[in-house]
């Protein structure tokens, strides 16, 4: 048996029985970092530069900020992305709010780690459309204002290069945190942060087993080393209307980063934080209101129906998991030379 | 003859004599606002949501920051800019910081004023692709964040609007401007801001005759009422090298908006601030580098071959035109419905 899936069920039942009593926690208040690559302001300024310029793209229009919107959701607002050219993704961009809760990245967790997870997009035909990572960087060198930066973040010599340069994205992501919501507040023992309605949602949450798979601050599944994913088989219950109607089961998820059939329809858990940012949901972008994803859900991972009201309480409860987004400055990005997109 | 030509050729006779002495003026610390539209801090706030919103384009991807990257030079980086579907437009995107500063707006002066000009590019079909504006605020009115903002900046009522969303824009982009550049505090009285070069590059810049159409604190020209543009033929001297290598005479220009053959090869002056952040350039995008821009500027229109030492030089004196750029705190944009982009 696939060695990460015995993991995941082992971890899952565990899991699941200790949330069986209910158990709440907030998010922490900073990211978790690789000992390699530890948070500093001078690797956070630099990869907020190089996270929203366009000029790391074939075309010079695709940022990371592209598709996802730190000024919003963290996404973009559509079922799936739209890269250079105008093409588009596969499947629905996630947020990258608290992605730096997430011990893998992408939805099928082919990443293990914010600083790999930015060496993917800039090299996608169908995302930024670079031709190699050499090429990336190779534009980050044509921009002279660049250089002083990463000297700042990692010191005088050979530094600027692409590792670096995913190194300070990550930095910055790990910026790009929302602890302080309404609901941490409630369980931090503000017991008034918190509507009837949203405590009565967070018992049906509970009570209906959603914490089997969303768990943990980020409600994404409970804590594993940098680099093991928890992923989830979805839909579980095929049966239900839904998985034709929101063509779930037409990508292999996770199966096609490992090219293994036993991974076929296991997904990463996503976080639930931030949702009333980030429609349209699920990996096929194709659910397009919260309480209709809280019924596919339910009745995909469940096998169960939840009342109207149910359903009601569940979303108040996940409102109350946005936010807030922290205030940010713009970055300055240094000047073009006239000749950089030839 | 063509009234606005008339006024042009007029003012620019009795401005190139009162250039000929040199006249230097530092730009204001605020920009001029029309009476109808005074700017405060609220329209401003919703016009930066406004302004850094994709969602208000055809596909969800362009917003006026994909062609006036504020993040850098108030334009892209490209020759011309690229719109929704990856279509190319005509001239090169001229820069949105100190564009309040302009009596007219676009390279052919066709919009009198900032707000008029925040209606053409989500409407034109190779930039933002909206089929009308009416399309285009329905899409604003499509989330539901925004109304607060509009009521905050234009009171109660039925005030999600065009022409408020234009205002507001308008008054962001009032607030885009660079004063304090080293050549401002030179000619407020520091004389150690401009090195021994600047200063002599500013007096080539004057002598070579540079002024009578670079004039004024923005260098666009003498002051005119809003909507009274300063026009200029180029190549007024069409027969140098250029051209045809930089396709300078291609475009009617200014004829493109008046449907006037008189108007054929007019183009608003631009401001000469913060060059050093937008290449390439000309209305064409085909002029790579500074000292080339300035020797096709001195056989265009003037005439004149410059030296390599008086080019040096009037491109260090132009350097000191750049920036400082005011920080800014990045919008947070309203979330979007699932439904948006149906």
């Amino acid at each position: 048996m696939h060695r990460t899936l015995v993991i995941t069920l082992v971890l899952t039942l565990a899991a699941a029985a200790a949330y069986g009593q209910g158990q709440w926690e907030a998010l922490p208040d900073t990211a978790p970092a690789p000992a390699d690559n530890p948070t500093t302001a001078a690797k956070v300024e630099l990869g907020k530069m190089l996270y929203f310029d366009p000029r790391l793209s074939s075309t010079g229009t695709v940022s990371c900020f592209s598709c996802h919107n730190v000024m919003e959701g963290g996404d973009d607002h559509m079922t799936t992305s739209a890269g250079v050219h105008g093409l588009k993704g596969g499947r629905n961009a996630p947020t990258v709010w608290n992605a730096a809760f997430h011990s893998v990245q992408f939805w099928d967790g082919r990443a293990p780690s914010l600083e790999e997870q930015a060496k993917g997009p800039p090299v996608n035909p169908i995302e930024m459309g670079m031709p190699n990572l050499d090429a990336v960087i190779d534009r980050v060198r044509h921009i002279p204002g660049y250089e002083p930066y990463f000297e700042k973040a990692f010191g005088a010599g050979d530094v600027v290069t692409m590792d670096n340069a995913a190194k300070a994205i990550a930095a910055y992501e790990r910026t790009l945190i929302t602890p302080g919501s309404a609901y941490d507040r409630y369980v931090k023992g503000d017991k008034k942060a918190l509507t009837a309605q949203q405590v009565k949602g967070m018992e049906t949450f509970a009570a209906a087993g959603c914490m089997s798979c969303h768990q943990g601050p980020a409600f994404n599944g409970p804590a594993l080393p940098a680099g093991t994913g928890f992923f989830m088989k979805f839909p579980t219950y095929p049966d239900s209307v839904y998985t034709v109607k929101y063509k779930l089961a037409d990508d292999p998820g996770r199966a096609s980063a490992t090219k293994d059939t036993a991974d076929t329809g296991m997904w990463r858990v996503p976080t639930l934080r931030n949702l009333t940012y980030t429609a349209p949901y699920m990996h096929t972008g194709t659910v397009k209101t919260l309480p209709e994803a809280v019924r596919v859900m339910a009745a995909t991972q469940l096998d169960k129906t939840l009342s109207d009201a149910e359903v009601a309480d569940i979303v108040a409860f996940l409102e109350s998991l946005t936010g807030p987004f922290p205030q940010q400055t713009m970055p300055h990005l240094p000047p073009t030379p006239g000749d950089l997109l030839e």
